[in-house]
């Protein structure tokens, strides 16, 4: 048999959940294209989408914004476990604590059923959004802030992140980084979580296992690695210098190319890139605009030396530098945005499920003896 | 491209660790068969197989036994996160919130190499033994046992978990149990373990991966079911009443069939049942041979109905119940031998790097419209 590393082209799972159509330049969400639902809809509208399995009416959307936002507390001990890790953790390493923890207070965490992985699906996104706005702020000594009730679940997210109200410019660009942060096919995290649950092993333990995934560098860590660049580089030219610099000595350019997309443009890093500009143009700031120019120079330089696009990660981490996010918080956020393509991947490898278990070829040696 | 359900039969990692030789019977461990290692050999020697690469001479064992049980002291924070977790929280869950939380007091965390990875691990796997004893002690508000600097590493882990000395007869029982739990080529808990890792990801974020992996009752959740179905059986007559009755309601019995050994007997199966024999028969206990003897009911009840043999589990189960574990820690036992194993995939795959990130099949709809 063929050994193809990284299971490269190796079909791992069937899915109605969504599909990335290379050729037709598509992302499919259960039918959708992900950019006409981030153009139209809000990210509560997709979690409905992902979850439920079908967009949800106004009466469903009010619901689902409701127990978002009334599920969004997080009991004290997650916040107890919090503070006992060192602050100097990473961020990622204490979600993935805090996520793994949570399962100890959802009464129906090994009900396994299409209906229980659903209702633990919504509870456990409404908390990760509370608990990943916190992080720097439990790192940082200070008390945790709590989600009001009289705001949706993103504006919460954002305004609990920042400490300040958000405008409403400011909420829907980062509503719009979590829609296209939602869900995406077959990545590692996500593969992590449907191999995980193949066990039937529990959800909290799939999503566990997705955060450790996704803390890594060529995965969701690619956001903050991004932004660090890009204030490494400081100004447009800069920016330039920079990139030729790191491609003479041979380093890899974060935020760039994509396994999948192969050549072509992330159509979701071109939704980001309009975004950030919305975003510099609603607030008139010129440190905004920069960061705009900044990235776009950058991807010039890219395209013009190596012939590769931007992905999605290139121009989220810029418009979550514009809103005032500390850069901890981007995979973080990756990871928020994400539970709800990750609990449906759970509910459907529950559903129809067959344990995950390939072979290896050995290399090693043979016929030794103690 | 053919789709496999649970990668069935695909290879997905070169590796010079271990292989499952179904045609030859054995189970090949960097070139020794494990059966002959479980005979001649002992745990920590296996440790210093498994992560070193190569068979311990006298120093270095020396020097592993030493290291582990000096590093098996657990840092007073992780004792309170687990004291903050729920009681009645399974204790696979609780392991993985620790295993998660130990990251945070390891200054090599985000060090990818082979050294750091191996000191990392042998770390980890001091640590873990010592958590894992602890979780009923914990839950049931004792406090946490210690391990003490006079014993070997596998004698204190089986000391702390019942409180009481072992006797020479028990610790060789476990640390045979430790032996041939270690290392099994590509379980669903070492894969997740090498997905993870392969977005560069850390060693603890693999580890608490494959904990929640290991939890599901279609993995290593298997040891537990299997004791609490003999408990059920009571005798050994009552065995076969129970298996016939399991069978006519079409139940699934655990502790039989293994995907990988088909039909044939898993080979850690019988030096797990000779193991039991030789427990029972040296502590002369009539309640201890009993569980032998349903045991063999057990097997030659399945053998006859279904054709089926028993795994590793199936008699892992009474040599634990023997020596007075608490069903709980079963499965936490499993993973804390299995921490050597899991330890040298990580080290293997992030050494020759490709990030996994496999395709779908699409089965749901296309182009509907928001």
């Amino acid at each position: 048999m063929e050994y193809r590393p990284g299971l490269e082209g190796i079909i791992a799972a069937e899915t109605a959940i969504s599909f990335l159509d290379v050729e037709g330049e598509e992302i499919v969400v259960r039918g959708y294209n992900l950019l006409d639902l981030a153009e139209h809809k809000t990210y509560v509208d997709v979690v409905g989408l992902l979850i439920d399995g079908l967009l949800p009416d106004e009466a469903r959307r009010s619901e689902l914004e409701r127990s978002l936002v009334a599920g969004s507390a997080v009991p004290g001990p997650i916040w107890d476990i919090l503070r006992a890790l060192p602050p100097s953790m990473h961020a990622m390493d204490r979600l993935r604590t805090a996520v793994s923890a949570l399962g100890g207070f959802d009464p129906e965490v090994d009900d396994h059923s299409p209906e229980a992985n659903r209702r633990k699906g919504l509870r456990a996104l409404a908390k990760v959004g509370t608990i990943v706005a916190n992080l720097h702020h439990i790192a940082e000594g200070r008390a945790p802030k709590e989600p009001d009730s009289g705001r949706g679940y993103v504006e919460n997210m954002l305004a609990m992140i920042t400490g300040k109200p958000a405008s409403p410019a400011e909420v829907q660009a980062f509503d719009r980084s979590l829609m296209v942060y939602s869900e995406h096919e077959l990545p590692n995290s996500t593969f992590t979580a449907r191999v995980i649950a193949s066990t039937m092993s529990d959800l909290y333990g799939a999503l566990t296992g997705a955060v450790a995934s996704l803390k890594g560098p060529l995965h969701g860590g690619a956001n903050e690695a991004v932004m660090h660049m890009m204030l490494e580089a400081g100004t447009p030219e800069g920016m330039e210098a920079l990139i030729l610099k790191k491609l003479a000595a041979k380093e890899r350019i974060m935020g760039f190319g994509h396994r999948v997309y192969m050549k072509k443009m992330d159509p979701r890093a071109q939704l980001m890139k309009e975004t950030l500009k919305t975003l510099v143009s609603a607030s008139g700031d010129a440190e905004g605009q920069k960061w705009y120019t900044l990235g776009e120079v950058g991807e010039a330089v890219m395209r013009r030396e190596k012939g590769l696009y931007p992905n999605l990660d290139y121009y989220a981490a810029p418009v979550y530098y514009v809103l005032g996010i500390p850069i901890e918080l981007y995979t973080p956020i990756f990871f928020a945005a994400r539970t709800a393509g990750l609990v449906a991947h759970v509910v459907e490898q529950h559903a129809q499920n067959r344990i995950f278990r390939p072979r290896v070829r050995y290399t090693g040696p043979r016929g030794l003896k103690p």
